[in-house]
């Protein structure tokens, strides 16, 4: 039995494979930290965006991401990742002579469908094209397409130039080999492709996530809970646990020297107890919505958007340096990235 | 628009009580872990429990309590914090003279009741009666007590003598001044005490927990992911979020400057996607039992329980650290904790 820190790099296959020049297809929240991990990770990005606003959204999202780069030790100085970056209106202008395209537009399907169409239409033949959609399955996808086998999914989580996990998810017409591709690019990238080996709505995180925005939506529908007492009980409690082993870990150890069999044996019954029998979301009326407004408000509302990103980056950015100085789970991502040293 | 930390100390109320002499009653992880906690805090603690082997598990517990709490620069040189507990198989004898009882038995209501009528047969009058349970109603618990106005659910989480929230409820007939001492009692002890204002099955932060747990369970159950592979897309992606902000000011944030309105409009019509409607949990046959022992294990298994232990308790005492350092969160509670000093 050790009593030193265990290097638990866990990640599946070694292959890295960095575009040279990449395209983002959408450029909100998701599309700009997509652009920005790019940027940073020394490729050339074409972004794609019709909205006004979107440069503008970028910059900002891509001086945070400096930011939290630098402070990891991981952002070269020069040439700036702003200048790896451009900006167009037009999807065929950002696609062209693009290796490995990254689509981000809002979630509806008729959408994302034309949008890959426009994309496969004028990138080059042999591109990987990849959708950030976070519950559509590529097989509805794809369906469509004129070549199918190289989309697939890759669903990251904001702020997505931080957070390590993508989860890589192939449809029933994805060529196994746009998957290797995928997650040697992420990796690439310095982050920690999953690879959902099942298709399903929604994929793994995000089923998760799902059942818990559920309840939460119920709690504060019924009074029992404002948005700010929710995020306490999370945040003081099994968040810090989850930032380091996740459900089936940490119930292990909760097990005691009886392992999982014994956690099942004990608290597996109270499972069969009317905790959480839902299987709808309450309705969002008006009265619903401002509710969740309203206490967001009183929660956040003294905090500017910006500020609070830069308090979540600042953050995450300690817990990594943490783990990686444990050599435990996401800290060993952020070390494989480091070893590849600055982008050339 | 400040660039500084932001100082987000929300307890609600200041007061601090700290018991002289507490009883806990049941000692597994949990019991153990609270009887750590008061030690540490400077309480004379009497443990009951009949089983052969709680002394050794706690003093383990108590082992794991005082390493990180010295990590933290939280726990002082003598008198140890083992010279302050003592280990009966007698209820009676635990609780005379204890000012605070803690009951943390096995979670089966009629075992709960009967050991709620030992203790306030032989407690102090005035002793406040705090139950550790999970998910049963407070209300439930003092349906046959005599005194039941004294009875609270103080609700942790593990490992109870790192993690600071405690869901604190009340029942119908507890007194609204218990609930304040018991609050005061908590926060005496370094804890965050969340009033759950209403009274529902599961409280608030096992509701969301529950919700994970089905879904996960499903996940396993049809081949869809493993144990490990649940975690990391926990661990690697929004576990890293929930450490510091819970789901509504993550939300928030990902909304943009739009607001919480705007990610409602977004994200909102995505919940009516038939993504997790699911009601019940898998049975628990052997043959996903089995399933989950043997992915624990292979994820797991080549770990020691103390190891993993130190290991997480190691990453949370990092976590915590730099959120004291950003003044952010759960480094609050730390902060207040140290403000006290070492227990005299």
């Amino acid at each position: 039995m050790s009593h030193e820190p265990i290097d638990r790099n866990r990640e599946d296959g070694e292959g890295q494979a960095r575009p040279e020049v990449a395209a983002v297809v959408g450029c909100g929240v998701i599309g700009a930290g997509w652009a920005a991990r790019l940027a940073l990770s020394g490729v050339t990005v074409r972004v794609a965006d019709p909205a006004p606003g979107a440069e503008v959204l970028l910059r900002e999202v891509v001086d945070n991401a400096i930011e939290t780069w630098s402070s990891l030790g991981l952002a070269d100085g020069a040439p700036s990742p702003h200048d790896r970056l451009t900006v167009t209106a037009s999807i065929d202008a950002a696609v062209d002579g693009a290796h490995f395209i990254q689509e981000s537009v809002p979630e509806r399907l008729e959408l994302k469908r034309s949008v890959l169409a426009a994309i496969e239409a004028a990138a080059p033949a042999d591109a990987l094209i990849a959708s950030s959609t976070s519950g559509i399955r590529p097989t509805e996808l794809q369906r469509m397409m004129a070549g199918p086998e190289r989309l697939v999914v890759g669903h990251p989580f904001n702020p997505v130039y931080l957070l390590p996990l993508v989860e890589v998810v192939g449809g029933a017409a994805t060529a196994p080999s746009a998957i290797e591709r995928a997650m040697a690019v992420y990796r690439a990238l310095g982050m920690r492709p999953l690879h959902v080996r099942v298709e399903i709505d929604a994929f793994i995180a995000d089923r998760l996530l799902e059942a818990v925005w559920r309840e939460a939506l119920w709690l504060v529908n019924d009074g029992v809970a404002t948005t700010s007492e929710i995020d306490d009980a999370i945040t003081y409690g099994f968040g810090l646990r989850w930032a380091q082993m996740g459900l089936f870990e940490t119930y292990r150890v909760a097990g005691g020297t009886g392992g999982f069999r014994h956690f099942i044996e004990q608290f597996g019954p109270t499972l069969d107890w009317p905790w959480t029998k839902l299987t709808d979301t309450p309705p969002f009326t008006p009265e619903l919505v401002d509710k969740i407004v309203e206490q967001s408000d009183t929660q956040s509302g003294h905090h500017d958007l910006r500020e609070l990103e830069r308090i979540r980056d600042r953050n995450i950015v300690g817990f990594l340096e943490v783990l990686e100085r444990n050599r435990w789970g996401a800290g060993n991502t952020l070390a494989a990235q480091r070893s590849n040293g600055p982008p050339k």
